[in-house]
């Protein structure tokens, strides 16, 4: 057997525990370390034998690390670190501000093509997995619809934005599919869905003492961009009642093309996930695909990458003969 | 735009109709011709203007033909057409014995290498996209278990197997997932399925005049290798009904990966095909990956690969750049 891809953490929030979790799932690689701007110190890691070093030592690990995972966030995080680790090391990370990824991709492969290293951008299940299977069912079914549905899921974002309301101690947003949107893609209808007729969205908020249940319940649902365009449904619950079923952060969701082939055949191509972790899943993403960066990196093939350009069996720590004559 | 893609199909079963009918969907294909066994002008294609040639005219062709379609059978024509035209064509085909497929790539790659050539082998739903799903969910997941499960579609091989019971005037066999194991496997149960649990097996029967129905339906349920293990049901209809009802050729199936990430969190992975044509889905990812043909082919990457080996990107006709800004 070869040598272990040894791996680096950047940033330990809930992707970093992550994938520090999901390297213990791959035989074939090795946890160099966590880098962090907080203390190390200070962090509590949850394997007891992970090594935590602050990210100011990082550039004394560039001989030491085959490949550095990127675990911060999309919004002020990846558009620093991304180019500029990719410059350094080969990266992988989960840069998901769908709007902005191709200003992101020119940038990291500019730095990782005038380094000589290889960076994996944009990787996770959406954009991911999910981004793989709207391209490949556009290409062989051509004449025909995708429809994206997510959920049910718990949404950070919309979270956020409910907690921000006044009156509000504490709160959890899910998203949720519409079962019968879903069924009349799947039945080949083609309908032309509103954002209100793919998803409804259910809070389960803490209220502050004294706050008034009816104003809060108004001020969320009315919200612009975030509820005012959704069915939402608003329940009050206590804080016991929070910490209990409200800890995990499930997600998922589905994307259903549903085409016709030239002589008329309804095809409906159709992949879903249903994760009882979503930062969980996000990182054993990004481990699997680690592996590709680092085999890329060896081919000499320098520059940033997304889910369309790898060669997916690259993924899996099996050989071509072994994928061939057990999966294909 | 470049000059379109120019495409041989040599046979014209199922398969050669349906890619011929799959090109009209891709305007950067053009389809040069039908190559045939039979006499050509005895051939009625689907299209009015599609060219019929004889197998024999196909040498001449070889400059005219960017990628050949092999649209013949696993058992007798691929063993021996694959290796000898992937010495002379880029070529795809959808070889779905799966316990030779070691064997195939072998003696592809090596005609294709020696040739200079490029050829995608074991190309469609399974062998082919199910593959794929079977083998990046394992990738990803690495602790769980993996499970297809086919149908509802109408199985060739078994239909060909009730039609070999005396007394039989014609007849068709559905494969049918049972709902119940799959919601088993999604639940995370992981349970031990049996060939029994995962699949039944409902066949339509024409009689021939004077068989006995008791002894036909005893044959056929009690037939080894094909319905003995399997709970299956034997209806008796006239020939008008078959021929109004069971003309289609519906296929599809569910690759489920029910697996556990290093915290315990259940992650479910599931891909689903529900065809109204098994042989124009097969077709259209035929089609799609002689794209991937002609670009690999392009790049001076010869040899044989299969779905593990390609970049996803290149089966599609739009640019990296606009994949990125639009599907990532």
């Amino acid at each position: 057997m070869s040598s272990p891809i040894r791996i680096g953490i950047v940033g330990y929030g809930n992707l970093g525990r992550g994938v520090e979790n999901a390297l213990t799932q791959q035989p074939d690689m090795q946890l160099v370390g966590v880098f962090t701007r907080r203390a190390p110190q200070q962090l509590k890691t949850v394997q007891a034998d992970t090594a935590v070093f602050s990210m100011s030592e990082l550039s004394a690990y560039e001989a030491d690390i085959d490949v550095l995972i990127l675990c911060g966030g999309s919004k002020d995080d990846l558009p620093v670190q991304g180019p500029e680790l990719a410059a350094r090391f080969n990266t992988v990370d989960s840069f998901d501000t769908h709007a902005r990824i191709p200003e992101y991709f020119e940038q990291v492969d500019e730095a990782a093509r005038a380094h000589a290293r290889t960076a994996v951008i944009a990787m996770g299940w959406d954009p991911g997995l999910f981004s793989l299977n709207r391209m490949l069912s556009e290409a062989v079914l051509p004449v025909g619809q995708t429809d994206t549905f997510w959920g049910k899921g718990l949404s950070q974002g919309h979270s956020d934005a409910v907690r921000r309301v006044p009156g509000v101690k504490a709160a959890v947003q899910y998203t949720i599919p519409n079962a019968e949107a879903m069924d009349q893609v799947r039945s080949g209808a083609r309908p032309n869905l509103t954002a209100r007729d793919k998803h409804r969205r259910e809070c389960y908020v803490v209220l502050q003492e004294g706050a008034d249940a009816k104003e809060v319940e108004q001020a969320i649902v009315t919200m612009p961009n975030y509820f005012a365009d959704s069915d939402t449904t608003v329940h009050f619950i206590d804080q016991a009642t929070l910490e209990k079923e409200h800890q995990a952060m499930p997600h998922g969701g589905f994307v259903i093309r549903s085409a016709e082939s030239a002589q008329g055949a309804q095809q409906t191509y159709e992949f879903a996930l249903q994760l009882g972790s979503n930062p969980e899943f996000t990182s054993s993403v990004l481990v699997a695909y680690a592996r590709a960066a680092h085999r890329l990196y060896q081919q000499e093939q320098h520059g940033a990458f997304t889910i369309f350009d790898i060669a997916p069996g690259l993924v899996s720590p099996h050989s071509a003969a072994d994928l061939r004559a057990r999966l294909l």
